[in-house]
């Protein structure tokens, strides 16, 4: 398969390092160091305490090259549609778009670029960190869920699962891919935009009577919005789950919370904002997300 | 007549002080260092760069006074309640209770130690500071507004606002108290929570789209409750009020926000909290002050 992955960081480097073990992958970033090592000395990736060197052509600029199968996107959701936008070129009739990036929602962005049977979404169970300029580390592996908005008419699904698992991912097809995109996304929409505009850690809010009151409100509503999906979700569970989350990482700081406070943007675009924007979809109503994400904006301009 | 102030700052310092000229005045204060200096010195105010010398009785616990004709409370109003509690033996069947202190629905609390028409509610155009303790200055002197929330069957507000003129205010009898309360609490919920939770400046506010969004839902959301409290309020005329206050005092800091920032408790609850409540009373929706008001005590207690 012809493939391109955008953005270098540590998620797109082990997808975009691991597949180019038997496909030909682009690795398109803006960041010229990173590009510049990879193509000098490869893409290392440490897996194991082991280090292994991968060789993607790693381009700054993909202005002469032709348009590929897939393209994975693993940019910050906030770059999303620049990144495509400048990459548009690789995009042909017949490339697949997909995007395993954090939140949901992200296909509104990706149905500007293809029609809606050629966009695929899912979540990594995998996760890394940026060791050095090409040189990154995989941690965890799990699965790599994918799934399509529409019936996958060409078998593209079961091809695309071959391929990453014959370069060392674990792909699993889902039927109803926005449902286990949702579940992730219950607790998360529940706890990070707040603890942001609070800056507080996760465990002040199942401790804190008032943050603990709006929580259920987000929960309550973002469960509306799921049912208004046509998707489950059981309010008396998910609630627990969140409240388990809070409880179980008393300092852990989300990055909302951790951007807010180093003055950069947030992602609460493709986290709270996608139950908004599904909300208006589905005409169920989300005040509570609505201001919380306006908030986190307003925060992130002041 | 005899009269109790409870709370000796800069503005129960200013009214306990001109009132005694002509009347018994009991200036209650839990800061003993305040009593014993007006005790000791009197009560120095400074009026256009004039100090003159008052001389109320200075206590800290009202245990030997009896039930007095007139308490006028000028605590912070989250200590209303406990400064009640602590004063209630001044209270008698015949005592007027009267509040002038910011924010609104006040008369909840006062309702908790007299009937209904023993509450007398309204505001205050005057302002000062505190220079030291028993030393305070008077700003501007503007309206004394008072009024009642039944019909003033026994006659009383004429005779206080005689009181009042007579000691150097300038009272006025307002007909339709709670519609010139309101008038300037919708500024007040408008601004002053949201700069508490964003900690930004007033300007802030108008400049930005985000808050600038909010605020117009916390402004039509008190609208809407006024209206259901049977009160006049114009949605556009007050939008463009509040947009004016945030434009010409753009470095201006609100209460809330400065307290917040200084880790106190708020006042949140007789600004916004009190929209919350008459919303309750009146069956008309505020969710957006009722999220502001968690949002800020969950701040409170971080």
């Amino acid at each position: 398969m012809r493939i391109a992955v955008i953005g270098a960081g540590a998620m797109g480097s082990i997808y975009g390092g691991h597949l180019s073990l038997h496909n030909d992958v682009y690795l398109i970033d803006t960041n010229q160091t990173v590009i510049q090592q990879i193509n000098q000395n490869g893409l290392t990736i440490q897996e194991n305490g082991q280090d292994t060197v991968y060789h993607p052509f790693a381009v700054a600029s993909t202005e002469e090259v032709e348009p590929v199968d897939l393209i994975i996107l693993f940019v910050k959701a906030l770059f999303s549609q620049a990144a495509l936008e400048a990459n548009k070129g690789i995009i042909g009739p017949d490339t697949y778009l997909m995007t395993l990036q954090n939140g949901s929602g992200h296909e509104d962005i990706l149905g500007e670029f293809v029609p809606e049977n050629r966009i695929i979404i899912g979540t990594t169970e995998d996760n890394g960190a940026v060791l050095a300029p090409g040189h990154v580390r995989r941690g965890g592996a799990g699965n790599t869920n994918i799934g399509m908005l529409v019936p996958d008419t060409e078998g593209f699904l079961p091809r695309l699962k071959e391929t990453l698992d014959s370069c060392g991912f674990c792909g699993h097809i889902h039927e109803n891919i926005q449902q286990l995109i949702w579940n992730k996304l219950f607790t998360n929409v529940s706890l990070s935009a707040l603890t942001g505009v609070l800056q507080v850690p996760m465990g002040f809010i199942a401790g804190n009577d008032h943050a603990w009151t709006i929580t259920k409100k987000l929960i309550h509503e973002a469960v509306a919005v799921a049912h208004g999906l046509g998707l489950d979700a059981d309010e008396a569970e998910i609630t627990e789950k969140v409240r388990l989350t809070s409880v179980n990482s008393p300092e852990g700081i989300t990055s909302i919370c951790a951007d807010l406070k180093a003055g950069r943007k947030t992602e609460v675009n493709t986290i709270s904002g996608s139950v908004v924007r599904a909300s208006k979809k589905c005409g169920v109503p989300a005040p509570t997300h609505e201001l919380i994400v306006d908030l986190v904006h307003a925060m992130e301009e002041r």
